[in-house]
C-alpha cells in the first residue's frame, strides 16, 4: 500500500471523457446511414458525402473559431457572445487537473468539437434529395463555426440563459444541440420546397427509403453514441451520476420506440419500422435535457410522449408540405423541445419558474436559430441558388454532383 | 502526492462495467445485421423490426420485473425462484462500493438487462421469414420478462445451481444466455416448421441469405460486443482477469473460424463464408462459460470444436429438417452446450465432479427453457397462431406486415 | 480518507489499452466494409472472406510466433532479429505493473495482434477482384507470422532502427504498420498485373466500387479505430498525450479530406466521395508516425498533404499500370512515407538529423519488405500461380471460388 498521485481520479475521468468523444463521433457514421438509408438510391451518394464532410467542417471550424467562441471563458466573455482568439492554444496546466476536474484542454476542445459537428449533421437530412451541395456546405460552415457555439455559449459558456434566476436547464443539448440543428432544418426545407413528386394534386405521396437495413444501423450506432453524448455530459467519469444518465437514456429511448409505434400503429394500422426508428431517437433527444434529473419513471414518459409526438409531428410537417425526407425535424425539433420543456414537468428540477426558464430558453435559441438559418439560407437563396434544377433532381445528384452511383452494379427498379 | 478517496477504484471498475454494457448493447445491431443478411431481401425489414423491438422489450421488462427476478436478493430468493417487487429502486449507497465493489445499481442492472435482450434476440434468427410479429413478440415479452431472469437466478442469482456442492459454472453464460435463447429457437422452428420449399422430395434446398457484407459486419460487431459480454462479466476491471478473457475470447473466435472452415470445406470442397462466419461465433459461445478458466491452448481447442460442431450442427438440423435459416441453433444451443461441458474438460476446473455439474445444469436449463418455450409457442399456435399464411410468406413479411421494402429502388432478381 | 493500492493506476492504464484494442479490432471490419464496397459485387464475398480470415490468421500466427519475435526481449533479441520461442507464456509478474507501468502481459500481446493483423489487411485491397484465394492465404500467413514481426522488432521491439543515434521515430506504425502493409500491396497488385478491362488502349477505364455506402461505412469505423490505433500506441491512458494524439489525429484526418477534396475537384471538376475517403484514411496514415509530436497545426499540414498526395498517388500508379482497386498503396504506402518523413519536418523532433534516421527506416524497412513480399509472391506465382482465369475473374471470384454471391436476390445491371 503506497500513496498515489492525486491526479488518478483525473486520469479516470479524462478517460471517460476521451472514449465518450469517439462515441459522439460514431453518431456521425449513425446519421449518414440513417439519412442515406431514408433517402433514395439515386442520392445516396450525395448524402454520404454531406455526411463524411460535415464532421471535417466540425472539426476544423470549431478549432479555428469555434471553440473560443463558445467557451471563452470569464475575461473574455458577455451574457450574449465571447471569443478568445483564434486557433488552438492550450493554456498553462491544460494536461492536469488544474484545467479542469475532468479531463484535459484537448480532450475538453474534442469533445465539444464532436457536438458541433452533430447539429450540422441533423440539417443534411431535412434538407437530402435536392439541396445544392455547395451552397448547402457553404451553410454548414458558417452555422457550425458561428451559430452554434453563439448559441452554446448562451447556456454552457457561461451567458445569460446560464445566469437566470432561475437558469435555464439543458443537461446534454436537446436544446443547445438537437433543436439548433432543428431549427436550420425547417428553415432549409421550407426554403428549398418539397421534393418534385412529393405533395400532388391527389395527395401527399410516400417516397421511400432504398435501405432500411442501413436506417437500421443508423438508428443503433446513435443510441450506441447517445451514451458517450448524455453520459460523457457528466463531463467525469462520477459512477452514481454517470451510471443513471445511461439508464435514463436508455429507458426513454426504449420508450420512445413503444410510443412511435403504439401511436403509428393506431393511425397506420401497420408496423413502420421507419417511425420505431425516429421514435427510438425522439426518445433519446427527448431525455437529453434532463437526463441526470429524471427517475426511471420519468423517462418512461418522456420517451413516450416523445415517441408519440414524432408521428404526430411527421404528419403535420407533411399536411403543412413542409417535406422533411428523413423526419429530422420532428426528431430534433419537436423532440428538442419537449425535452427541455419535460425538464420543467418531470424530475429534480420540476416547477412553474423553471418552465418559464425553459421557455425563455426554447423561445431566444428558437428565435435566433431562426432567424439565422434564414439569413444564410436566404442570402444563398437569391445568389448562387440552393436547389438543383429539375432535371438534376429526378436523375439524382449522384450523377451529377459526384458522376458516380453509390450502387452501380445493381439494376434500378423499373 | 495526496491521499485520494477509496472509491477511485471503484471508479475505474464502474467505467469499465458501463462501457460493457454498450458494447453489450452494440451486440443488438449485430444480431440484427447477422439475421437479416442471412435471409432474403422481402423479409428484411421484418426481422430489422423484432432486432430492433427486442432490446426495447428486454429493457422495458426488466426493469418492470427481470432484474428483481433474476437478483432477488438473499431476502427474496429461494433455489428456484426469488422475487424482489416491481420496478426499480435504488437502495442506499447504491452508487457507491456499498453495492458492490465492481459497480452501481444502475450500472447493475443495465449491463443485466443488456444480456437479456440478447437472449430473446437469438430466437428470432431461427423463426426468421414465417412467423407472425405479433405472437413473437408475445413470445419475446414472456420469455425475456419471466423465463430468461428466472434461469438466470438458479446460477447468477446464488440459486441451486450456485449451490451444488461442486457448483455448476457458467462464467458469462454459454448456457445461462446462449442455451437460453437456442432451446427456444429450437422449439420455434420445430413448432413452426420449414420454411415453403427448404425441403422438397428432391432434397435440401439452400436458401441465400440477401446481403453478406451485413451478415459480416453482423459478426464482426457481435465479436466487438463480446469483449462486453465476457471481459465485463469479469464484473471489474481487474487487469489480470479482463485482459485474459479478452485473449481466450478473442483465440477461441478465431479457432472456431478455422475450424469451421477446415470441416465445411472438407464437407462441402468450398470456402463457404456463412460457415466461417458461424464457426466464430461458435468459438465465442464456446468459450463464453469458462473464459476466466481457460488457458490460451484450452481456447484454441474449445474453439477449433466448437466451430467444427456448428458445421455438423447445420447439417444435421437440415437433415431432421428443422429449418434454422441462419443457423442459430447449431450456434447458441450445440455451442452453448458444448462450451459449458468444456468447463468441465479443459482448464482450471476440469474434473468429473465437475462434468457432472456441468450436466446437471445444462440439463435443469434445458428442460425447463424446452418445457416453458414449448408451452409459449404451443399456446400461441393453437389460438392466435404463430406461422403467417402462404401467400404472404411467398410475397414476403415485409409487404404483408409492415407495407414496405427494404430496398424498394432496386429489381428483384427474375 | 483511506490509502489505496498503487496498482490503481495500472488499472486505468491497462483498461484504457483493452478498449483500444477493441477500438482496432474493429479496423478489421473497417477494411473489410471499405475494400468490399470499393469493388464490384461479383467479389464482394471473396473480400469479406479475406478480411475475416485475416484477423483470424494475425491472432493465431501472433500467438504462436509473432509476439515472440517482435517483442523478444533482451536476453534473446540482436539488433535484426530475435525470438522468444513459441507460443504465449505470461512471465511472472504478468498481471502487475512489474511487467509494464501500462498494462498485462494478455493486454500487451492482444493490443500488437491487432495491429499485425492491420498490416495484412491492407494488402488485400490491392490484390482484389483477381488473386486466387488459396496463395493469398499462403502470403498473409507467412507476412503477417514473420515479416510483420521482424520488421516490427528493429523498432519496437529495441532493435538497430531504436539504437540508431538519432532513434528512429514511428509513433504508431506509419512505416511499421501501415508501409509494410504497403510494399506488400505494391508488390502483388504489380505481380498480378491489372484487372481485365482495367487499361485498355482507348486509355484507362474507372472500374466503380458497388456498394459506396460500404465504403463510406468503413472509412468511419477506421477513423474511430485509430482512436485506438493512435491513442494506444501511448501505451498508457496518460491524459495530456493521450488527448492531444486524439486531436492530432482527427485534426489531420480532417485536413486529409480537405486536401484530397480540393486537389480532385481541380483535376477532375467532380466531387469524388471516394478521394475524400482515401483522403481521411492519408490523414490517419501520415500523422501516425508522429501524433504525439505535432501541434495541432502541424497536423493540418500533414493531413493536408497527405490528402493531396493520395489524389496524386491513385493517378500515378494508374499511369504506370499497376492496378489498385481500392487506392490502398497510395493510401498506406505514399501516405505511410510522408507520415514518417514528417516527423523529420514538423513537430518536436524536427531537424536534418531526424530526417535522415526517417529515412534510413523507411529505407531499411521498405527494401527488407518489398524482398521477402516479391520473394513470396514470386514463388507462390511460379508453383501454384496468384491469379485466377480469365473466366472466373470475368464471372466473378464469388460464384468460382465460393459457390455463394453476396446479394443474391437483386438483379444485377444489364
Amino acid at each position: 500500500m503506497e500513496e498515489i498521485p492525486v491526479t488518478d481520479l483525473f486520469t479516470v475521468n479524462n478517460l471517460w471523457m476521451m472514449i465518450a468523444t469517439t462515441m459522439v463521433f460514431i453518431m456521425n457514421l449513425g446519421f449518414a446511414t440513417l439519412e442515406s438509408g431514408l433517402t433514395r438510391s439515386k442520392n445516396a451518394v450525395n448524402i454520404l458525402f454531406k455526411n463524411t464532410i460535415i464532421p471535417v467542417i466540425g472539426l476544423l471550424t470549431y478549432a479555428m473559431v469555434g471553440f473560443n467562441l463558445m467557451y471563452p471563458g470569464a475575461e473574455f466573455a458577455g451574457g450574449f457572445f465571447g471569443f478568445a482568439g483564434f486557433g488552438l492554444s492550450a493554456p498553462e496546466g491544460w494536461d492536469s487537473s488544474n484545467y479542469n476536474a475532468g479531463y484535459t484542454y484537448f480532450t475538453d476542445f474534442l469533445f465539444q468539437a464532436m457536438f458541433a459537428a452533430t447539429a450540422a449533421t441533423i440539417v443534411s437530412g431535412a434538407v437530402a434529395e435536392r439541396v445544392k451541395l455547395g451552397p448547402f456546405i457553404t451553410f454548414s460552415i458558417l452555422y457550425v463555426a458561428f451559430i452554434y457555439p453563439i448559441v452554446g455559449m448562451w447556456k454552457w459558456g457561461g451567458g445569460f440563459l446560464n445566469t437566470l434566476e432561475t437558469p435555464f436547464y439543458d443537461f446534454a443539448g436537446s436544446t443547445i444541440v438537437h433543436s439548433v440543428g432543428g431549427w436550420a432544418a425547417l428553415v432549409g426545407a421550407f426554403l428549398l420546397g418539397p421534393r418534385i413528386g412529393k405533395y400532388t394534386p391527389q395527395g401527399m405521396k410516400a417516397i421511400p427509403g432504398h435501405n432500411l437495413s442501413m436506417a437500421t444501423i443508423g438508428v443503433f450506432l446513435l443510441w450506441f453514441g447517445w451514451f458517450g453524448f448524455n453520459g460523457g455530459s457528466v463531463l467525469s467519469a462520477n459512477p452514481g451520476i454517470v451510471s443513471k444518465v445511461f439508464v435514463t437514456t436508455s429507458i426513454s429511448a426504449a420508450s420512445g420506440a413503444v410510443g412511435a409505434l403504439f401511436i403509428s400503429y393506431l393511425k397506420f394500422k401497420t408496423y413502420d419500422i421507419t417511425m420505431v426508428l425516429n421514435g427510438i431517437l425522439a426518445g433519446l433527444v427527448g431525455i437529453t435535457a434532463g437526463a441526470d434529473q429524471m427517475s426511471v419513471l420519468d423517462s418512461v414518459f418522456i420517451g413516450l410522449i416523445g415517441g408519440g409526438l414524432v408521428v404526430f409531428g411527421v404528419v403535420f410537417f407533411d399536411k403543412i408540405k413542409i417535406d422533411d425526407p428523413v423526419g429530422a425535424i420532428s426528431v430534433h425539433l419537436v423532440g428538442g423541445v419537449w425535452g427541455t420543456l419535460a425538464v420543467g414537468l418531470f424530475g429534480n428540477l420540476a416547477g412553474m419558474n423553471q418552465v418559464i426558464s425553459q421557455l425563455i430558453g426554447i423561445g431566444a435559441v428558437g428565435a435566433f436559430c431562426f432567424a439565422t438559418a434564414f439569413l444564410i439560407f436566404f442570402v444563398l437563396k437569391k445568389t448562387v441558388g440552393i436547389r438543383v434544377d429539375e432535371k438534376e433532381e429526378i436523375e439524382g445528384l449522384d450523377i451529377n454532383e459526384h458522376a458516380m452511383r453509390a450502387y452501380p452494379d445493381f439494376a434500378a427498379k423499373d
